[in-house]
């Protein structure tokens, strides 16, 4: 049956009436900055009722950035979305849409989506890496979706990874997120602009803000200063993968997000650290490669989520389930 | 039905039938260094056959330090056992003693003891880690035993917190194993008796080689240095479960292993550091613990995973399937 996924994110609510083999049949989505104070469940809950006219759907699922309460459906902590934090939004939204709602964090969602439809569709052993803003993580093993006593596992961007290493703002040690993000790129960016002036990035940087496409770009244009950036960056990802490699022994990585889009400039040296660091037979198994849904992911992964929503978690094995 | 569950060990073979509620009900141990060249399968075989006399067992699983393809009933690597490396040891031990037999991780065996009678036995989400010469761990996510596409999933050991830190002698990042293990405790207690030599440690260090034990007695009769040496030990460990509590949002973390004699000198420092570094809503939940089985965990896991030895693996749930 079809299902509503919903990417709850801090720039966009996007709502989506998704087929049970992972096709977008119709979308709406609003701008999250247009929504007037106290207005975020109603928006979402108007955005879910605008995509359903006219369809059957089964349920809907919400993917959510932040700390997430899968268990309650509740979102803790999401850096954008304070206004629905601790609101329990299967009654606040199931009874504004009549539908059965649940919550899953974002990378979550979109880490399922690929497993069921994308770069992990013929595997039961995925790890999923969004490089954003943050870093973002979802994991299935044995062809189960990875939540947690809570709903709140798969949190693979706060790793530490560099505990003696420079400390940042937060006074944590360094983890994947703090040393592999988008923001991350972007600060290392401006740092080695600094160092070397006369390069591309440097002159770029002297013009204007970099934004991390200008990284990308500009590597891709041969440009050694933003070759290096990301290939630290890709360094520091592989690290944090053969950790990973060790721990779930999957069969494939798949790396998503904005920076993935750096391909080849980061998952190469991610690709080398893994066989420098990890240790067989793991290490051999594992295939590292871009992710294949791109940002339409979490929203395509929420609705297989949601496709068991009677009040029951679909936890894993939908492949051959469904 | 009983079951036979084998310890593989650097010191000692041990085997034991074992009843569907994790009791022994006869054991026999052979030391490994007695055994002679060539042999050593043969013991394994002689071992359980001995053990097996008289009773009705399901089948066998052997625990084996190092890195298995449990996928395959084969040791990949092993650092004192290299006579079984790459050998089908469900054929070769199978033949031997008629009965069937699957391979299984050291820790994995351990965590999957601990997560059916110890003390992960009233929860579905356990993290276990042995810390003894090296560093074990085990996953049980979901009721489910994290083994991974080949069954060498859960080695938590080797998963890097520390990569920019002094590098060690194998010219690699920084791992849990080469911070915490009762290697690092004996290395670091060296260093800290040198530096205090009028601490109780470091008169004990001019006598004689320290002890793992040595650190621990000497911190329970209060010596500053000794107790300085657990703390250090407990904050890396921490680090390190800080990272697998976002992971896995486990119920419980159970520490076992030599080294976790040390009890609350380490457990304290590494609760300390988990609610430091983790966040809401994993940190709360999670409870960081002794483990309860002690050394027998090995043998004791490895017999209630042979317990579906029909060819099959026994992934997970078996709490509430036995």
């Amino acid at each position: 049956m079809n299902a509503i996924g919903v990417d709850v994110g801090g720039t966009k609510i996007a709502a989506a009436v998704v087929t049970p083999e992972g096709k977008i049949l119709k979308e709406v989505r609003y701008p999250t900055q247009a929504v007037p104070p106290n207005r975020l469940i109603e928006t979402i809950a108007g955005a879910i009722r605008e995509v359903k006219e006219g369809s059957e759907v089964g349920g809907v699922c919400l993917a959510v950035p932040g700390l997430i309460l899968a268990a309650e459906h509740k979102v803790i902590f999401s850096p954008n979305l304070h206004e629905i934090e601790g609101i329990p939004l299967d009654e606040e939204i199931g009874s504004r849409t009549g539908l059965s709602v649940t919550v899953e964090n974002d990378a979550n969602a979109a880490a399922w989506g690929e497993f069921r439809y994308g770069a992990g569709k013929d595997v039961d052993h995925l790890v999923f890496i969004t490089l954003g803003t943050g870093v973002g993580g979802g994991i299935i093993t044995h062809g189960l979706l990875l939540r947690g006593a809570q709903g709140a596992g798969g949190e693979l961007g706060h790793v530490t990874i560099d505990a003696t290493g420079p400390r940042c703002g937060r006074g944590n040690h360094r983890s994947l997120e703090e040393l592999a993000s988008g923001t991350a790129i972007r600060r290392r960016a401006r740092e080695v602009a600094s160092e070397q002036p006369r390069s591309e990035l440097g002159r770029l940087a002297i013009e204007r803000e970099l934004l991390g496409e200008d990284v990308t770009r500009l590597a891709q244009e041969g440009d050694e200063a933003a070759i290096r950036v990301l290939k630290e960056t890709g360094v520091w990802l592989g690290i944090a993968l053969a950790g990973f490699v060790h721990i779930f022994n999957p069969e494939v990585i798949a790396i998503g997000g904005g920076a993935s889009r750096a391909g080849e400039f980061i998952l190469e040296p991610a690709r080398n650290e893994v066989q420098l660091s990890a240790r067989s037979p793991s290490r051999d198994l594992v295939e590292i490669k871009e992710a294949t849904l791109g940002p339409k992911s979490g929203v395509i992964g929420a609705a297989a989520l949601a496709r068991g929503a009677d009040g029951e978690y679909v936890l894993g094995y939908s492949k051959r389930l469904t």
